[in-house]
């Protein structure tokens, strides 16, 4: 029977038991949505990194020349790199031709945490419903959707992520566990209105009261991406659901029915593997 | 501020931080509501164990007569000891006057991670309003509602719990964490069909399929007692709340209209407390 678990932190993860499995890894508030950003504007190469001690490993092996350091540590910004967690500071001019190498305090741990699985998928609200066709097509019959959460506790944003992608999912005769099964009951109550169950979470909540709705509105902006970033060999490569596993259209029209630009569309299909 | 957390699993709990909380531990299926029973029905003492070396220890310590060991090791029964996990096996004429140790695999070891708290109270469905009446009645104004959860997962009927207590709470200008305020928004959504919420869940589902419904609506009848047990000194104590903390009227009116016969009225009072 085909299975879908939904861990509500990345603490509930079983290395052990990833072997066969496809995981999907959700910081929506930030690293997952600000690196699928910075595949998504261009970057050459995009690294990220369980650790500082990691990221500088990864950046001397990447030579000297055109690399980016960005992230966060316990949400401060990391003395000495360029930039921090957020997705407007990876525009395209910024990203463009250079390899970035990205740290974070939970979403990068969580990526590393799931390295024992055959594949590891990024997540965000953005690319929820093209992670889902992904999940389908690849006819991926147990999946983890893992919520990084935050210092080991649960956050509304990462779950929220989690079930907007298994309300996409087709799951008659699925086996779900506990936190699955809620999932999908949070998301019959809050699939129309995304941005306010957002905003439930103390993260959300932050966003909207620093004034910052610009950044709170695309993390919210369910289907703007049809990007589905997989970790291979330590890098992330495109992945486009419906596609063949590559990404080379220019121009997709999300299931939110706009129009989404593919900046990235002189890459030619999928990524080449690079390992550091 | 007065502050309300909920702690989706055990494996949540930073001890460190506990300092000054009131914490209540959930573990629906089934160690809390099978301790409360054993309280409620008359036992002369009752000691939760972090693990069966520390229950044998327990055991030494109270001497051989009139003792009985109960509870379960990985959802199976302990070799040796009298009874299991269930409720149904410490009916009033089997624990009257008897000591009862008892150790499981999450529920207890919940009990012993909360031990740095400055109060330590045990909850389910059956007295989930009274122990809402007795956190209001006592001013705390730190609060952790822990799942025991399962194998460091998360589990529907645990949350139910701590939902169903955070209900019956006046939260206003409470500040909540994100899985507080997801427990309120679950009970919008269930808090008048508790039953249906709980066969949500893969422990609720294997009492229904399992023929077991007596035992499932027992562990779901809210408000079906009016005993609050608190842990002091290894030990559960009886806690009544709107009495003072004291345990000694004969009969209560639970909030869902039912008669409960507290069937330790002998007992005079709050028990006393006693090291082991």
């Amino acid at each position: 029977m085909k299975r879908l678990r939904v861990l509500m932190t990345r603490e509930e993860i079983v290395p052990e038991r990833l072997a066969g499995a496809t995981v999907v890894v959700l910081d929506v508030f930030m690293a997952t949505t600000t690196l699928l950003t910075i595949l998504e504007n261009g970057a050459r190469g995009v690294y990220p990194a369980e650790s500082l001690e990691e990221a500088e490993e990864i950046r001397e092996k990447l030579g000297p020349d055109d690399v980016l350091r960005g992230g966060e540590q316990d949400a401060a910004r990391i003395d000495g790199y360029d930039h921090g967690p957020f997705p407007e500071e990876y525009a395209p001019a910024i990203v463009a031709g250079k390899d970035v190498v990205f740290v974070t305090t939970n979403g990068t741990r969580a990526i590393a945490d799931a390295a024992g699985a055959d594949r590891v998928i990024l997540g965000c609200l953005r690319n929820a419903p093209a992670v889902a066709r992904e999940l389908e097509e690849s006819g991926a019959d147990s999946i983890y959707l893992v919520c990084a959460g935050s210092a080991g506790r649960f956050t509304v944003e990462d779950f929220l992520g989690a079930a907007t992608i298994a309300s996409h999912l087709d799951l008659k005769d699925w086996r779900l566990n506990d936190a699955a099964w809620l999932a999908l009951d949070f998301m019959e109550r809050h699939g129309e209105n995304i941005p306010e169950a957002l905003k439930g979470g103390r993260a959300g909540r932050w966003f909207v009261e620093h004034d910052r709705m610009d950044a709170f509105r695309f993390v919210a902006d369910v289907g703007a991406s049809e990007l589905v970033p997989e970790v291979k060999a330590g890098q992330l490569v495109s992945t486009s659901a419906g596609q063949q596993g590559s990404w080379s259209a220019s121009q997709h029209v999300s299931q939110s029915g706009k129009n989404t630009t593919n900046r990235n569309d002189e890459s030619g299909g999928r990524r080449p593997e690079r390992t550091v």
